[in-house]
């Protein structure tokens, strides 16, 4: 009896489930296991044997669950110490991977399950033990190194910036209207709050200004945009990642007033945008000042995931199987972008050790020279990641492309 | 030179913009106007002759506005005084349509529309000035009288059950799950909170509890109610109008909840989902309590439309064109519900003086008796309004349908 295990792990996205379904059509095509097991609760569930059998879902079951969003078989946030530090966890893990019959663990993730595939594939190395660990990565930050980018950040792009346009246009409507605030995840790296700059009409970007974790805040920088802009246009649309941060570095969003702790006693990120609010109420700009915390939809909205997205997922699940029928252990599928016009790419290998615990931040050269804005070579990175081939009403492909009435132009007589 | 205008009121919805096309189209169609205009900001431009030729528009255009959200001509909260205490302001607006030979007024919104709608039609009638004016319901709160449901309510009831569906999947991935609140608008009526109760998986609504305006909220029962259900799941999915009000009618948004204080000794403000949270923590159920203001994405999310919303939407404002042009004048577009299976509607008239200052509430029967979940009765009068002919990903009709694996079935060995 063949059997490999998958499990997920970290904060879901929409199209964790397409990876996953990407091993099991990849094995029903190809017939290399046996069984395919799935771990519940990622490492922490295996490690209680909370393992399900998923050998029995057909393709229509897979193909269902590769348009479901959210980790289907949970997830977890438990990061493995070292061998040294445990010697008894990963003698267990191993025993269980034995008492199952399992030879290949694959683990859908981001930086700290990137972390877990280095560690066991060492460990197994350094023990000649046969089993196959394959990382596939996972994120809707974007902030794994060496990949071009991450399954789950395209899918997320894409929604943050059809919700920055289709609020943009519902905060314009008064004829006395004030400033409108968009809060994105991104506690360390701007990609998403960044990608608000594709909602454009007329080909004109709709985001005034977007801020990101890259690069200090000045508070005085940021009156200064929104007065200005504010005065211009009666309006002024903001986007700020939740996990900006202030010369010092300190979190913007912990000196707010919503500031707060989670339970491991990192910063509990959000609310910055109220932080901002504040600060334009207080300088006397204008009282009414809107804000929106995306929350966690933008992690979960599969009714906008992009469909390079899904395809790209999925083929690293695919892609993950066969690497470990070829005997490989220890690495992260990674995707190579071949072109942009049309947009191809390809997907290769990438050592998990290379890619764990770093994190690739969104490049200094593609924010502009007042930091509030990004550059048109970063928005043609975004560009063919969010695009999907069938969407809803007008049947946009990338985002939708609305019409504007332009009010200006009044009748005389 | 006979000409028409069209203005928008009230807070935007998906599909204002489909009844604008509706008027625009039919009169390409046909030419029963020479030209037509667009009142910018609604009846408070009209009163400045902030207006806009839209006569140029063509197939093309009229058709991607009809696709695009919010208000394309802009609006206001403008309640008209009545023609006794104001009829400089009557005079000055029918001077107006005057000056520019304007012959019928079509006004696209809800409750303060209509009766902005019935005492214009009223004044002319009194004053024999032949102009007809007819109103084009839209809402997404869905409180309009004797018409079956409004334009908007179909497409935010979509993207509210979608939402529900995902953050719902979004908020069982870990082992130790907490309590989810999704707050939804809905300010005096319940319908847009009522329309989770459409998010299910395998036929099974995912939403454990909804709270709506028309049920005075218990305290009591809400904390029994989730300290059973969290005993039971450890987890529970809760929905809120922010409307909700206590025995006494105070709305519990506006009540400060005692002893909830943040790390910095802040009182916790915000919407009614905050206040459900500080019940819940300070209770010692849990203190995992995660909530999510859906905000105004629920009036403009066009990407979540509702297909037969945004084409009754589109006819109402064909309608309206062929009331005006048969002399009819004071009318509001109203909608018939033909059948439910099919889905069959037809517009008919209602007389805007009997729909204005009025409001449907959510019906009593349509609430279950303990409160905290509505009907399958509501769920049918729901469902036909929210399907969309072409979706995303696995081209859901109505709202996804997503696999759930069991996680329950564990392996044994």
């Amino acid at each position: 009896m063949r059997r490999c295990i998958i499990a997920q792990s970290g904060g879901p996205t929409p199209v964790i489930n397409a990876s996953v379904a990407g091993v099991l059509m990849e094995n029903k095509l190809n017939g290399y296991y046996d069984e395919i097991y799935g771990g519940i609760n990622g490492i922490e569930g295996i490690l209680q044997e909370k393992l399900v059998d998923l050998s029995d879902m057909d393709e229509h079951a897979i193909n269902n669950l590769k348009y479901t969003p959210s980790s289907g078989l949970g997830s977890c946030r438990y990061k493995l110490k070292s061998s040294a530090d445990s010697p008894e966890e990963y003698k267990r893990l191993f025993e269980i991977l034995d008492k199952y019959e399992i030879d290949a663990f694959f683990y859908v993730g981001g930086n700290d399950s990137m972390d877990t595939v280095s560690k066991l594939s060492q460990y197994a190395e350094e023990h000649f033990i046969n089993k196959k660990i394959i990382g596939i990565p996972k994120t809707i930050d974007n902030d794994l190194i060496i990949t071009d980018h991450c399954p789950g950040f395209g899918s997320a792009a894409r929604l943050i910036a059809t919700t920055a346009l289709e609020t943009y246009l519902d905060s314009t409507v008064y004829s006395n209207n004030g400033v409108f605030i968009l809060e994105t995840m991104g506690r360390d790296t701007g990609w998403l709050a960044a990608s608000a700059a594709l909602a454009s009409i007329d080909d004109k970007p709709v985001v005034d200004y977007i801020y990101l974790p890259e690069k200090a805040f000045d508070k005085e920088a940021f009156l200064r945009d929104v007065t200005r802009t504010y005065k211009n246009k009666n309006h002024a649309y903001i986007v700020v990642s939740e996990g900006i941060k202030d010369s010092e570095g300190n979190y913007l969003s912990e000196i707010s007033p919503q500031g707060a702790h989670d339970n491991f006693g990192h910063a509990q990120l959000g609310g910055v945008a109220g932080y901002l609010k504040s600060l334009i109420v207080n300088s006397g700009i204008t009282s009414r000042v809107k804000t929106l915390e995306l929350g966690v939809i933008q992690r979960c909205g599969m009714h906008m995931a992009s469909s390079v997205d899904i395809e790209e997922a999925f083929n690293a699940g695919k892609a993950a199987l066969e690497y470990a029928q070829e005997g490989l252990s220890g690495y992260m599928v990674g995707i190579n972008r071949v072109s942009n016009a049309p947009y191809l790419s390809e997907l290769f290998l990438i050592k998990a050790s290379e890619v764990c615990n770093k994190i690739k931040h969104f490049p200094a050269g593609w924010i502009n020279s007042e930091g509030n804005f990004i550059t048109e070579e970063a928005i043609s990175y975004i560009r063919p990641l969010i695009v999907c081939e069938s969407g809803t009403g007008n049947n946009y492909i990338g985002i939708p492309s609305y019409y504007s009435i332009d009010k200006r132009n009044l009748v005389t007589k």
